[in-house]
């Protein structure tokens, strides 16, 4: 694939009827992208891919480093990250970055954004899924089981991309943004943020989607996978 | 692209929305496909491609073969076809074929079906979106004034797609076929078909999907694509 085009393993439905219980190897994701989100089998953590190294961002609080070899992906969005417009902003809150992202790509309503932040932040609230606790349960309530943790005056990066309205329910429509610490010790989902005087913005249009489904997933295949926008919104908006 | 990939040029929500008046040549799409279904500049009739040729079904009846050189689409899907599945049914109704179709891929419910049928056909019940009568003017609007046609004891081709429920919006979702004569000088969308006798049935399942967005179309950049699941059903389902 060239720069700055979408690559998605499965879809963010199957996430919600609880398919979680198998995936493809990280390994094959990455051939698609160095920059990008995701989760782990279970829905246990968040996933982060950065200069593409995958870090596991557990309940618990804690960060492991990925063999992606060795580990699947039951959902995951990827790309191969060019930065095409970079800034330097001071950040008041989550919306505020949304509306800076809105105003660097004013024509991109109906495209999709990779996004990448570096800096220092006064404050970064997260979240992370702690998996399933039964196959088959689904992301809402998983993530009713979430922990939160708010880090302040924490240098690190987020990693995130902007989806159009119309593909809710095969990816989050909107913005989604993970985050970790330069140390690589502590992150998640963003919930919100705030920086701490300028950070770095760096962020890339794409137009071209690419999508692979699970073939061989008996659990994908026999899921009613409907469009659930409202739950998508609750737990990832 | 490999055999049975679904792609498609822009999003079924941009017709809905009444963007239609640029589009993508059709010697573009061709590359990644000689299979499909599309509508051309300000949805003037339907368009078939069967083996690599194109055509344009036109409100009037007639059909035109289109050179894809010349000639662009707001709006097309298609695969390189590669049947998996071959078999020979008689067909009493749509709803009969779809039965059958989902007899022939039982698992395949949350992925993408690619069907070709040819055989003599007893009835065919067929429309024709006859073009927007100014810029921006929905789909729903221009199928309010769609002509159709029923063609008997006709020998030709449908190709279609069968897309899973997620993707409504981005595609059609469910089934979408289009019919065109052996003679190339009937056809249109499939609103209703009964065969004469056993038809040849040929079909494959896809699980990769790429998709590709306008890019320099400012009315499809301005354009508010929101999902309208009834509409497109309405006029497409």
């Amino acid at each position: 694939m060239a720069d700055n085009e979408v690559y998605q393993y499965s879809i963010i439905s199957a996430l919600v009827d609880g398919v979680a219980s198998h995936g493809t190897p990280i390994s094959r994701v990455l051939e698609h992208g160095n920059h990008g989100l995701g989760t782990f089998r279970n829905m246990n953590g968040e996933m982060i891919v950065l200069d593409g190294e995958v870090y596991q961002m557990k309940g618990d609080g804690s960060v492991l480093r990925i063999d992606p070899e060795e580990t699947v992906t039951p959902f995951a969005t990827v790309t191969r990250f060019q930065p095409e417009v970079t800034s330097k902003d001071t950040i008041s809150s989550k919306k505020a970055f949304e509306d800076i992202l809105t105003g660097l790509f004013p024509k991109a309503r109906n495209h999709f954004l990779a996004v990448r932040l570096d800096g220092v932040f006064r404050k970064i609230v997260v979240r992370t899924a702690g998996g399933q606790i039964r196959p088959r349960e689904g992301m809402v309530d998983v993530c009713s089981r979430q922990t939160t943790h708010t880090f302040e005056n924490v240098t690190g990066t987020i990693v995130g991309f902007r989806c159009p309205q119309y593909v809710m329910g095969v990816n989050v429509a909107g913005d989604h943004f993970h985050f970790i610490t330069d140390d690589r010790q502590r992150g998640g989902h963003i919930l919100e943020l705030q920086s701490e005087g300028e950070v770095e913005v760096a962020a890339a249009q794409m137009s071209t989607f690419y999508m692979e489904l699970p073939t061989e997933d008996d659990e994908f295949n026999e899921a009613e996978l409907r469009l659930q926008a409202q739950s998508i919104k609750s737990v990832e908006g």
